[in-house]
């Protein structure tokens, strides 16, 4: 019997740590990232490589010099080999934060085959870890109660598909007679209805919120906001294939004019409260853009307005009826009423000047705005920051 | 404006695509893998690596010599370098099927960076490809009604502990006032409430299955056997660490001894017939051994039965009272009656031989069985099989 186990074991070995070889075994024996407090300590087994570097946002940023310019990307720094061949660097002192990184080996990019924890944006998969601490512990699991996260599918009449939607419910929601409020939140482009989940940590930071008393239960809602798609890549009928950033039809406005079938089908199959008061829609960059056109086009639909590093296009040279008459309908905005219409945008951002411009608009047109201004660019460590900080304000 | 457009897209480009180098561009504008109809072929870019090797279950399984004897291990085979530095690799008539490979870039193994579409196996990570047909097609995501996935918590007062849960609810569900029957769906040693909805394909499967008229409406409750976690690595409050296959307390008892916890959350949560009748479990590998020792330590709850390449291992090391009576209780459960106790096994898994035993005990104890035996061993490609073999004879 005792044998059997023993063979049990060993087989599961066998059978899931790939392959039984002496390289293999070390490279994935290695504790990467090691995380002391505010210290992380990567490392990567690879004795025959040149060099090996790592990158990632827990770097500075370096200054590119490219076709269109001068652009931020992440740092990079070289590891130390030691004489077994294992690569190291320890990164001191990292602010409390969910950090993305990858290794470069000889110039090529790898995963650490010691953290199994990796997130897709776009095509692009790298591994994450924590630094805990301050705001960094919204992102945590902690043992507070946990809403449910449901990947479901509604109908789409105007565009003829089903399509999937990540739905939050708060905890408390499956046993209660309540109606609860509903926040909209969209992502950005190359994104769909897994970036806020997984890259956003949204259930994580309502979780926390709420259990903190600094956000009210509610349902948060994340579609997926390219028509084209009915589902994220890999979790729809197209199967597996390679995300690409750029999507057909993804701010034309069929997005926007097909949206009310989404709030439709939310409050038709969840116990949510349908008055406008309690009703929220935000959104990062493209879904900034989708935010501004959406809360605009259904002009008294939401009393909750949030703009994350929003993609402020006028779309001058669109022609479908969602932009048209933008500064009427935003006046009908206006006019109709809101509590909060809230503009975070980085120092950083490229999008800084454009939103300057929006807010002077708004200014013309005389809509109340709360603008928020932080450090920091285009990138989810301020998207998370905005969630945080824009849902408090609801409801 | 359109300067604008451009320069947005520049960034997202610059700032997604990890960095703007020319090697890191060509390692990621590859296609990988290319699926033409039954053939498939693999690239890789490396001009500086002595050798690129793919190992996967595509490949014929070779034999390993280890200390616990021969074991088998999935194949391998060297690509083909072209002058650019691109290695490539093209298997020919491979069958239907969920596949995964990793690369091996002079002997390290490496994810491809052409393919986003990645699976976890306890610290493993690997990348996965469908060629379809046949059976492969359940695996897929149909135009078909497609039902919920929820990540869930459920309170264990025996565990002491908020504990995740994930639950398939069939298309309709939500809009219907029918008690549906439930399945439970176990996973083996180093799996964990992830494992079936991923590496099983479960919500695929159900959906191609009831789509298809073979399998009725059903809910699939799939939770963590583990009773020290309360969720899978990386979503519980452990955080983010490296899993590990020994799991203490796996298979002491104390999950099957709180097993009716988990019945209990699920028919005070969700609208199910509660009748034996409308009761099924199944597991496989360490899930086949819980699902043993539930049925019978519950020996009048389940009507349906599904033991999946079973770890058949009667611990006469257990001390546990889930553990005493074995054949006192399995008489009870036979005494007590069923629709179906299924029996599957591979004629190449090292649990064979203890299958085999198992069934000649059932024989002992007069218990009705359906014995099945296919190719191959302990793999996830037999579980998806087993599981739409198994699904369509319930209820």
């Amino acid at each position: 019997m005792k044998n059997q186990m023993l063979r049990f074991f060993a087989f599961l070995l066998f059978a899931t740590s790939t392959y039984a070889q002496e390289a293999i075994f070390r490279s994935q024996n290695l504790i990467s990232p090691e995380i002391e407090g505010d210290a992380v300590t990567f490392r990567f087994f690879a004795p025959q490589a040149q060099q090996v570097e790592i990158t990632g946002d827990f770097l500075p940023s370096i200054k590119v010099e490219s076709s269109m310019g001068t652009v931020d990307a992440p740092g990079k720094v070289l590891l130390t080999k030691d004489e077994k061949g294992v690569w190291e660097f320890r990164a001191d002192k990292l602010a409390p934060e969910l950090y993305s990184y990858s290794f470069l080996v000889d110039g090529l990019p790898a995963i650490d085959p010691n953290n199994p924890f990796l997130i897709r944006d776009v095509a692009s998969v790298t591994n994450i870890f924590i630094v805990g601490g301050a705001q960094a512990d919204l992102y945590k699991v902690q043992q507070v109660p946990h809403g449910t996260v449901a990947k479901r599918w509604y109908p789409s009449v105007g565009l003829g598909m089903e399509r999937r939607l990540t739905v939050y419910t708060p905890p408390g929601y499956e046993n209660s007679t309540q109606a609860y409020p509903v926040l909209y939140l969209l992502h950005g482009a190359g994104g769909d209805e897994e970036a806020w989940i997984t890259l956003g940590r949204t259930a994580q930071i309502m979780d926390n919120l709420i259990a903190q008393g600094k956000s009210k239960p509610m349902i948060v809602v994340m579609p997926n906001g390219n028509v084209i798609q009915d589902a994220a890549p890999g979790e729809g009928s197209r199967g597996f294939y390679k995300p690409q950033f750029m999507i057909p039809q993804t701010m034309d406005g069929t997005y926007e004019a097909n949206f009310n079938e989404i709030i439709d089908f939310v409050e038709a199959n969840y116990r949510v409260n349908k008055e406008k008061s309690q009703r929220a829609i935000a959104g990062l960059s493209m879904g900034g853009f989708h935010t501004l056109h959406i809360s605009r086009f259904y002009p008294n639909t939401f009393d909750y307005v949030g703009l994350f590093s929003a993609a402020i296009m006028p779309r001058e040279d669109a022609t479908g009826r969602v932009y048209k008459d933008i500064d009427a309908t935003l006046q009908q905005q206006r006019d109709n009423g809101y509590q909060l219409y809230w503009i975070a945008i980085g120092k950083t951002d490229f999008l800084y000047d454009a939103n300057q411009e929006f807010i002077k608009k708004l200014d013309t047109v005389e809509m109340p705005y709360t603008y928020v201004e932080t450090e920091g660019g285009h990138i989810w460590r301020n998207w998370r920051i905005y969630l945080s900080q824009f849902v408090p304000q609801l409801f």
